[in-house]
């Protein structure tokens, strides 16, 4: 443990999405109708996919992180709702390739939309989105803006090919996990974050805090995935438990598992990883391997220490009511690993 | 036959790609340029296979007519070249996923990327490139021009959609099939035609007319693809010959032979197409059907009409080396067909 003030943070506001919700309401309201216009088409498949899977249970904390971030900074003009919407479709593009790619057929505990509708229309239903959400951006009209965003698309794909390359891969350090989720998830959120000061015309300081604020979040909000896909500490085994382990993604706990591997647990992790052959009571085999070595506690440990960096990098901002909401939700995105 | 200049243009010009790539070479090689740079990545799987695909014989058409619009208009910038530059990766990026989507073995005579590399990486590496295309558009820096090609983006996603439902449908019409390809791939062309004229701040008549030269000009290209997946009127079977009748896609020449099929041909395109069941003489079956019923003869003879509509799109401009190569390609899109 780090002592880090995370449960502090969270017992001052005890609810701190509904608190951030509610002082966005108005944004994430006009939000959610840009998303449904752009996601209309005379091509009734595409909206009838799109709605199922943005309403599926997203919590839409990326684009509450760009709406909140320019509001903190007393931006008061539009743009940054369409951003808002853009950073949304982008990663709901992403989840709908990524299940492709990972021939997935859950998500978020109900059937993936390859699972329903079949890999083709996933893919170009993707596409779609993906290009929808790019003439959201121009409605914000900043083409610096539209280099982030575009820039962080590139590093998305980037970093979804160097994890498909860690599959089954026990060799994986986590210096090189580290890397692979800086990419495939922290790109998103910092420039969620920081595509707001760029369109408020902040200086460059402020532009750069809150992609530090972004990056740091999306890299804690990733840690306590990871860990909550084998039951978080309390090893309550939820409706996504067990997705990684299935499809061998070695994530942070098992790369630190495997640092201190006995030669038993080597070959556990070489049959159930590498072979694939896995039978009913390994996924309960690996949580007591992880525990055994402290590995979802130390996981959990690094994602407190991002998330208090997030915080941390609020500090150059004045307080007000917007920057101490983005601070408590650094500590929220931590506290659902309890 | 209707009459059209097209064998006299070709003739008067008798290589009309390399009239063209001679004008446009020095702007055409820095095109390329940008390409291999801005493929170019630390995961050495994506420029391996995107370098793969790009360099696949790919004929640069659609770059082509953006340099060639933008030096007809007198543009003097170098925006032009970053322009061509993301029309050329969306239309690579769209062709990796489309060989996803109907989970094609080989793409002009050569292995499919999805084959070598399969459909994971094909799919993100298809993400890559269509983010890198977006930052190429933020270089030169018109949000109009991007919002042009960021719609087509979302339009050809739409027409695959929409023909994804008509595979295999042989009550398919001639009008769907000709609204499918004016969005898969007429939208394309007409977006990197009209994304110069933007670019060159010229008026809403001069962006109208190449926007009207491309789409014209992408749907004679298409036409003559489809007949020549028959082999043409020559019937002569290429490398690329009999891909649409194997994977059942419903096409402008088969359209109409449906609408002229005795019970007997009837009964073939249910067994070939909705039954997909297909045996080794069934391509030339095909064939003969559709001479039969003049049908690839009629597909080439709209491809003809659609290029002349392009070449008279080109009338609103003063006749120029340019004019006149943008012209002779129309007549060669067409052409490449006998």
């Amino acid at each position: 443990m780090n002592g880090l003030p995370a449960k502090t943070t969270a017992e001052a506001l005890p609810d701190p999405v509904t608190t951030l919700m509610a002082l966005a309401g108005n944004d994430m309201a006009r939000v959610e109708t840009l998303l449904t216009e752009r996601m209309g088409s005379p091509v009734a498949l595409i909206p009838e996919l799109a709605n199922w899977l943005v309403n599926a249970g997203g919590k839409r904390i990326r684009p509450l992180i760009t709406v909140s971030a320019a509001r903190m900074l007393g931006y008061e003009g539009d743009g940054h709702l369409a951003l808002a919407g853009a950073v949304e479709f982008i990663h709901t593009a992403t989840l709908l390739h990524d299940d492709v790619v990972d021939d997935s057929a859950l998500r978020r505990g109900k059937e993936s939309a390859n699972q329903v509708w079949g890999n083709p229309h996933s893919v170009l239903v993707g596409d779609f989105l993906f290009a929808q959400a790019f003439t959201l951006m121009v409605d914000a009209r900043s083409l610096d803006a539209l280099h982030v965003l575009s820039r962080a698309a590139a590093i998305i794909a980037e970093g979804e090919v160097r994890q498909l390359s860690m599959v089954r891969d026990i060799a994986t350090s986590r210096e090189a996990y580290m890397e692979v989720i800086d990419a495939k998830t922290a790109a998103l959120f910092a420039a969620a974050a920081r595509v707001s000061p760029i369109l408020a015309g902040r200086p460059k300081a402020e532009e750069d805090a809150l992609n530090t604020y972004g990056r740091e979040l999306g890299l804690a909000f990733q840690l306590v995935d990871d860990a909550l896909d084998y039951g978080g500490l309390a090893a309550i085994l939820g409706k996504n438990t067990g997705d990684d382990f299935r499809e061998g993604k070695i994530t942070l706990p098992v790369a630190i598992a495997l640092e201190r591997a006995s030669d038993e647990e080597r070959a556990f992790w070489q049959r159930t990883f590498v072979d694939g052959d896995q039978n009913e009571a390994d996924l309960d085999e690996a949580i007591a391997i992880l525990k055994h070595h402290g590995a979802l506690d130390e996981t959990l440990e690094a994602a407190r220490g991002h998330a208090q960096n997030a915080r941390s990098a609020l500090s150059v901002f004045p307080e007000n009511d917007w920057s101490q909401a983005l601070s408590a939700l650094a500590g929220f995105v931590v506290d659902r690993a309890y």
